[in-house]
């Protein structure tokens, strides 16, 4: 891919040269750079359309977030999701950009490019129409968090926390895997590292984020009875959910094939792929609850497809489609299992985000080198392995001290009345839902 | 679209041409095949940019067919109309694909292509960009049905019928009807029959699939009084079943438009004769609604959008917008007295999804002819007709005879209790919502 | 834009000549003419896609006005959401795009193209494609009428607002500020006035003439108290609302990029300018209201992103993101006051239309002009001014005296008791939701 962008960009000037030569009779060089030219378009049009569909994954996280929670505190996750946007968007670009894609100058980090800087009028726009698709991933390892923390953490400290994942714990943890992308190298990458579309970089980092925080908080009022076992703290709206996984889904149409940052035929096979391993993982997410429950339940057979989807995240572009059955389908089991298991070990992570993102992040970035199509070499195992582990290390490490220090200071939990009567009424005055005005008078 | 797609093939040879060349020197010709390299990119954007708003119409219908039925089945129709998707993909890779695309060695259907095997690692990638756009078509015509099942058909039962669609009963169909686009030539086109995007490949197959399905289970429980009279079962989430339209709307520019295959400008003329035909039909539905009962009824008015973006299906690349204003006029009307008709002949169909899909198909499909830009011919119009009459003779026999199979064997409806208590609690052992905690404790 | 429209076009009648060359051997020039055909066919494809985010808005204004009013009047806010597109594009095709784009012979409007008979079988497409994208202006402008005035207003009557809104107050301002951009050229535009992709052609014109609908109703039922002192009505579905300020941000991105009408490199600037002014108006107002109301306040966070949105619209292509994102907070806090302001002045606005769309219009096409990259000149600032103070006195004037017709004839203002019972059930005879049956039985 950086090979691919030093072309696009090269080509963006030669573009004005052909557009420039395009008044006077056409050579066969102008001709050339305008055949670069027209593609540079085509490539921004394609990377932005995708960045739009990205975005449009925040609508989902925060259906998928409120629906699988109760209403008293519909409100507070709502303006969680939307604030991890929002912030994350002010803060990616005056100081995330340039950690994960700045001249890293053989360091650890970036440390150009803080606040746009890299772009000034007049000046390339790959950088910007880059930023944008840049953003919208940020964003979404930011949001994967308020699910796990869901109906018991203060807002004023979940805004602290999102600033800080945007600006600092993500864009690291990113110039280590994709970094090369813009300007220096990253040491993972450097490894053989593969995460095409981010089962680790973004899903992954979101998910032990998630992790840190649940542990951190502990669960909420009641999930666990007097006799330690769980108890099933239902959803409230899970039309709402269904539609959230809808969105979701269609935002991975951006998600994977608009990595590429180039509107060229690669993109046909990572379409074809992430579909297959979101249709498998939900079918065989189903069958798992339907043999364990005698029943088939709905919100595992959703967590199914997005563990799918989350699977071949990392390979979506070198395996096939057969594989990406194969991993998609191994993902839809795997998430049952760990939703069970990290509900056991008395972890509350409400929306399962910890199984997810976490854990099927990490099985999507080992499969990534598993079924890669060159062939899963030795040191492609121990590359994939390692970026496993460091993001794990890296994010459930920082997170786990971040909510810990928000915890000792401004406080990270709600008390235990904000908690019972419910979030919204607390922290933002309101209810969620008022029907009662829909029968006359 | 044939002689379209073979273009697109030979250019995609060329490009490897051209990219190769693109160390050296630029010449005449290797800039001509740089040229048709950037526009095949193009035309991967475009399918699939349109297949992800086609997927996206999977969420609608979810919408629509649950806001337009009972809360205590909530979870059921959503269910089954994330399942359609799921194991429409998985078939549709497996076996459909290759009946309606694959070598049909003069015979009926395709024998080759099954399990995407046409596609190799390094192979030409439009059978991967071509197989995504198809897949979401095929999805969309089974789960036309779980609309007019609603409310009474059990889950198991479902799923297989699901399966037999996607794998069989469409594609053999669109085998004739479209099957020349890959590989053979279908029966239906050769004599003609125009059905640019499917109001009867997609919608009529899957709107007589459904009567078959609605008249093989009967009505619901209290549908129909001792008068024998029919009586109004009301959605319980209007604003639900309204977003679904909305989503449906948009995904249509993808289905008509996308359905070129091509990012030309054939598409600008496509994308104003679905949007007027679905605006005229949806005022037309009002006012016969308003005349009819003396007050605008809101799932009218939707279904009457619905009718006029099927109306304009097949004939969408080669009607006048006038015409189009017209097809989806006449569409709404007809809609409305369908919805009636069929009320009264006790099929019970709960969100008039025969009307919409299968009437309005057919009218479409006609109308495809009548208003041809080139002109009605006898000729045209004979096939029309023989491709209207052989899709409700293929589709509501195969369905009839499977749910009938169904019916006899697993069992296709739901006991009494389970109807009368809600499908959500007896097969997914939950409840859609729960509002009680929107208030303090 | 005019410049590159005529390019475009001239671009159209080589293509043709391109492609008919395409099977003798490849020239200088017919590679030239190809080249120049491509980069037209992603023009279509950009400005279609971006058509079809926009319509989306619809669903989110929708969703947005629904969430924020009382459950008894869901069905007759969706409708009238509804009926807006539809008899918007409707009268868009017939008169509308006419007025605004046809050839206006140095008149204030166009008078040719209506019924689009600027096309013919045969002729440039562009026309049709550019037709799609404007009428999905147009509608918006007309629907951000409804929230306004929702909850009181009788259907009949604001279907007539609606027709008058697309074909007439819309267009004819839109060729004053636009005009130029298919045939002639409007005063405004000569003047040197920018905006972009609409802060004051479309938002302020939707805003102004909603705050003449507000103020000819008068206040809702209930609204003020004794005292004088206005209360608060709670919206009855905060999701729905949220979920429909995302559906709004992303058809933001079809609303300002594709306003370029041309797949280049220009849209990155304007994605990023449109997403960072959206999120620092949100931000913004986020934290106004925790200061003004102690808690931070969900319908005040949701309009902050709108009245960033809309602040940016005008500006979006000639502005930094620096700039950009000192737009949107300005924009953020502005409305926050201007909700307080009118509704203290007793104009009863239930969603805060006139002050998203009517005061942070006006905002961001003064801003377009204090921020403009290549200076503010004194010559600008009055052409925006120009602009602004005109768009309100047209759009105002007109939407009052329409109106006032309307009320003194069929009537404009619901019956007591129809604003009472709620609008559903005596306008629609149905109401929104019935949730009674979630449980068994």
């Amino acid at each position: 891919m950086r090979k691919l962008l030093l072309t696009v960009l090269s080509l963006a000037v030669l573009v004005g040269t052909a557009y420039a030569a395009s008044d006077s009779a056409p050579t066969i060089t102008s001709n050339a750079a305008a055949i670069q030219g027209v593609q540079t378009n085509l490539n921004y049009v394609w990377t932005l359309v995708a960045a739009a569909l990205v975005f449009f994954m925040q609508a989902g996280f925060a259906l998928v977030e409120t629906g699988f929670t109760r209403a008293k505190n519909a409100i507070n996750i709502l303006m969680k999701n939307l604030m991890d946007f929002v912030i994350g968007s002010l803060v990616f670009w005056a100081i995330g950009f340039g950690l994960m894609f700045g001249a890293n100058n053989g360091g650890l980090f970036g440390t150009t490019g803080f606040f746009l800087s890299d772009f000034h009028v007049g000046g390339d726009p790959w950088v910007l129409a880059f930023w944008m698709f840049q953003c919208v991933f940020a964003a979404t390892a930011a949001t994967i968090v308020s699910g796990a923390m869901a109906e018991r953490t203060r807002f004023n400290a979940y805004l602290i926390y999102s600033a800080v994942v945007c600006a600092i714990i993500y864009p690291i943890f990113g110039s280590w895997a994709w970094g090369s992308l813009f300007h220096g190298g990253g040491w993972l990458e450097h490894m053989g590292f593969i995460d095409f579309a981010g089962s680790t970089v973004v899903h992954s980092i979101g998910g032990w984020a998630a992790l840190a925080g649940a542990i951190v908080l502990g669960p909420r009022i009641g999930k666990y009875g007097k006799d330690g076992k769980p108890r099933a703290i239902h959803g409230h709206n899970i039309p709402m959910a269904t539609l959230g996984v809808f969105i979701l889904w269609i935002g991975w149409f951006g998600f994977n094939p608009g990595s590429t940052t180039a509107g060229d035929t690669d993109i046909a096979m990572i379409f074809v792929n992430t579909n297959l391993a979101g249709a498998a993982g939900c079918l065989t997410a189903l069958f798992t609850s339907w043999i364990l429950f005698k029943k088939p339940e709905i919100g595992m057979t959703l967590n199914g497809a997005l563990a799918g989807l989350v699977g071949i995240t990392a390979g979506c572009a070198n395996v096939t489609p057969t594989s990406s059955i194969i991993i998609g389908a191994i993902a839809g089991i795997l998430v049952v299992f760990s939703v069970l298991f990290i509900d056991r070990i008395k972890i509350d992570d409400p929306v399962g985000a910890v199984s997810v993102h976490g854990v099927c992040g990490a099985w999507g970035t080992l499969a990534a080198g598993l079924f890669n199509i060159g062939g899963p070499t030795a040191h492609l195992i121990i590359a994939q392995l390692t970026g496993i582990g460091t993001a794990f290390v890296w994010s459930f490490g920082c997170a786990f001290i971040l909510f810990k220090i928000l915890s000792a200071t401004i406080g990270l939990r709600a008390s235990e009345i904000e908690e019972i009567e419910g979030l919204d009424i607390h922290e933002h005055g309101g209810h969620a839902y008022d029907f009662l005005s829909t029968k006359p008078i």
